[in-house]
């Protein structure tokens, strides 16, 4: 199977840019599945049912989420119904939403979970022990491939579900600071590992929002509306290659610069 | 001028191997100076100062630090008296040490300054202020380039000290996190920036700590030594190539992988 | 001189209650000042204009506020132009506002400060160096006395900051956690103390908060306007007598319930 | 029932004077039960098996510990065998230790329970999902009445814990922050509540460690041993009182000077 996770979608350019480019990706890069994080696609905080649903017929097979899972409430039928949507798995018990699913896909079924870190972010319950549940409960339905969302700030909180999970799942890939990582290899164990693939959205910002605005918010403490920056949109994530197995062959960066005026 | 800096030296490997390689790095890429993060040289934390020493002899220009600066109280003295070497410049204003520096090399001046992110890190004065203080203070020594270090954990901390010191500087090097991000470029005003440059030290770890110390902690919340790991050695970093004027013209990623048995 | 200090005024029923009862408390206790906080009048975070207004002229004295300085705007032309309220003296140099102030009063001039704590606050610049400025600069008003409100999470930072201050100021009394502290004390020096002198608010709530919607939101995640509680009614704060040299002679603390139906 | 509970003990100050105290407040307040917070025990930090031993033998019922659990390593053995200790609740599953007991008392059975908060605190798994096992449990033991130990640093993450558990426990009494506060009351459910009993240790002290030593290294961020404060050593607790059927009747404040040279 091959398939492609692309990092947080951020506002109306990153969320446009999805749309306009996902059937293309998948039939230039031979892609069995295309999994988004997001987020950040409503205004920059947060998902609407309408933008998911539009993600879903441009041929998102899957979403994760994160941190803003409910800056917009309106989400939240959406996350008690669908099959194609993923809350994090160590956010409160009662919480709406799945904590694992499993996607048909021309490769075969793909499993996909979205967790929390731990450090420096709202505090969520363990992730090692919501992961080892969502796994256990994913195995009836025997899926070929599995990619887990970690969601988190510090490195070292990555790092350490990456090598928890080396040889349990396919990939284990980063979202939310934003920024893509250097560090994209296969483990020991053959899962693919990324600490963040970068966001999709404007890069000529300050992590998708306007340079302006966030810098004079900074210094000053005067807050602002930190608008959805423009410019320099790219779609950022990685793409993966595993064998019959669900072991990584490969992890490619990816990078998708979309023209703009 | 160009110059290369190296993230977080880690431990002894780290340690070792920037000893070891950096008479052979100038030669091979053409340098006029060595710029260390050295604040995890000494067994994972702090600088002790045998090791400032054994640097400067190996070639190192100049060093900075980050938030370990005093986990060896050792390098208060050196701290105090040396020129190549700095402190955060909004560690508190009665902190031991410089906080910037002017190097004569090959290339011409070079200064060097250090500064902390605010996000998620202890709290430090603002790095606005900071770095316009040490930049108006450096003035006098009419520098033809100036590295600036931003030691943080937010990728948006950085971007927005990135964007702040546009134009300004010759390059924004962000270290901290032990982590390469693939973001370098060279902003509008002519400053290469990076969000960070990675560590140099034991890549087949977290972070530098052994794999199973800090699995097991951050599990069971049972502490222990996390001793510094030993394989797949890397000094990590980006080289700078300034124009006359102190406009950076490219920033290379940088990657020394170092034979271990 | 005697004075009373209202911890942070919550919401509409805080509000009324200083408004109501100023005139009263100054007879009954012999004030020759009132000094409140007011950070969270604005239905519970923020001050408008026309409170400020109203709050004088029931009688307040000088108005401090905190973190949420800036959650109303419409405060920014108050901050520039009066001489009864001051904002944080570490928040950045370029702030609207005042660093101290001095009011003249009936036992003589009274100077006040302003100080954020900086353990799991918002990064601020260093309290001490911005007091030893604040005091240094109110020196030539030559004010009888001097109150600090230190606006802190951390008891450890409140009372570092009461101890750094002993001897050189009247009171040092904290705010922010919205519950009075049961430590009041004069400080070997002549320093009145206080880790904290609680709100002046509904206290049936969550510190200052509906119960219900806080308590969901806590266990859930899901977000939702937490509204100010409206039941038990209570001015808390500390009161401070000090002898001709403006040391404290003595501090009790002071709650008033309000009578709601 | 009537049972005082006491906050953190701090060093050799807080902990001798338990030892020397225990027997004589029984009797001098006709206690059924004393309940000690120990996680300071040991030089500030943790509680050695010797200590745990004493403290029984001096009279104590159960002790509780907080976020200091582990920083002696050589409790897991008393952790693992012992009745009359208890873990956080809401530690990791794996963790040592109980996480509930129920003891024997001259007044009947007393259940008591240790939750840590979540806000500003290293992040654990949800305190309302543990304290609802924990209780569950505990049924079967029918215990008469039940203290829970909320160790957190916010007031909020305390009060709605307090009103999480209103009418389900016989009180819910706060400690970490080392400082009294001043609104113990019975709760409409008949729940005892104090956002912190304060600490048991040396009160001229920042949060019972030496003034000088915590305030430099504040102030310059230059770290020392904090040495365990000497004078003013006091218990602070609460003492409550409840009915046949485990509803608070009353809690007082509890505050013991002991004389010291
Ligand atoms: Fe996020
Ligand atoms: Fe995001
Ligand atoms: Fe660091
Ligand atoms: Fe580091
Ligand atoms: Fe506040
Ligand atoms: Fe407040
Ligand atoms: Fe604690
Ligand atoms: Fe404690």
């Amino acid at each position: 199977m091959r398939f492609l996770f692309l990092g947080d979608v951020v506002g109306k350019p990153g969320y446009s840019g999805v749309l306009a480019r996902t059937a293309e990706l998948r039939k230039q890069h031979r892609l069995d599945a295309v999994v988004v994080n997001a987020e950040n696609a409503a205004d920059g905080a947060g998902l609407m049912p309408r933008q998911y649903r539009r993600l879903i017929e441009a041929g998102v097979d899957a979403m994760t989420m994160g941190d803003h899972l409910y800056r917009r409430k309106e989400i939240i039928p959406i996350l008690q119904s669908s099959q194609r949507i993923v809350r994090p798995a160590n956010f409160p018990e009662s919480s709406s939403g799945r904590t694992w699913t499993v996607v048909q896909t021309s490769g075969g079924k793909l499993g996909v979970i979205s967790l929390l870190g731990r450090v420096f972010m709202r505090p969520v319950d363990c992730p090692f022990a919501a992961v080892d549940t969502a796994l256990s409960e994913m195995e009836a339905e025997n899926p070929r491939c599995i990619l887990v969302d970690v969601h988190a700030e510090a490195t070292s909180d990555k790092q350490v579900l990456g090598r928890y999970l080396d040889g349990r799942v396919t990939a284990v890939l980063g979202t939310h600071t934003h920024v893509p990582t250097a560090d994209s290899c296969v483990l020991p164990g053959g899962t693919a590992f990324q600490c963040d693939v970068g966001m999709s959205g404007p890069y000529d910002s300050i992590i998708g929002r306007d340079i302006k605005r966030v810098t004079n918010a900074t210094i000053s403490f005067e807050p602002s509306h930190f608008h959805v920056a423009t410019r320099d949109v790219r779609l950022c994530g990685a793409i993966i290659e595993a064998d019959g197995e669900g072991k990584a062959i490969s992890i490619e960066r990816f990078e998708d610069r979309i023209e703009t005026q």
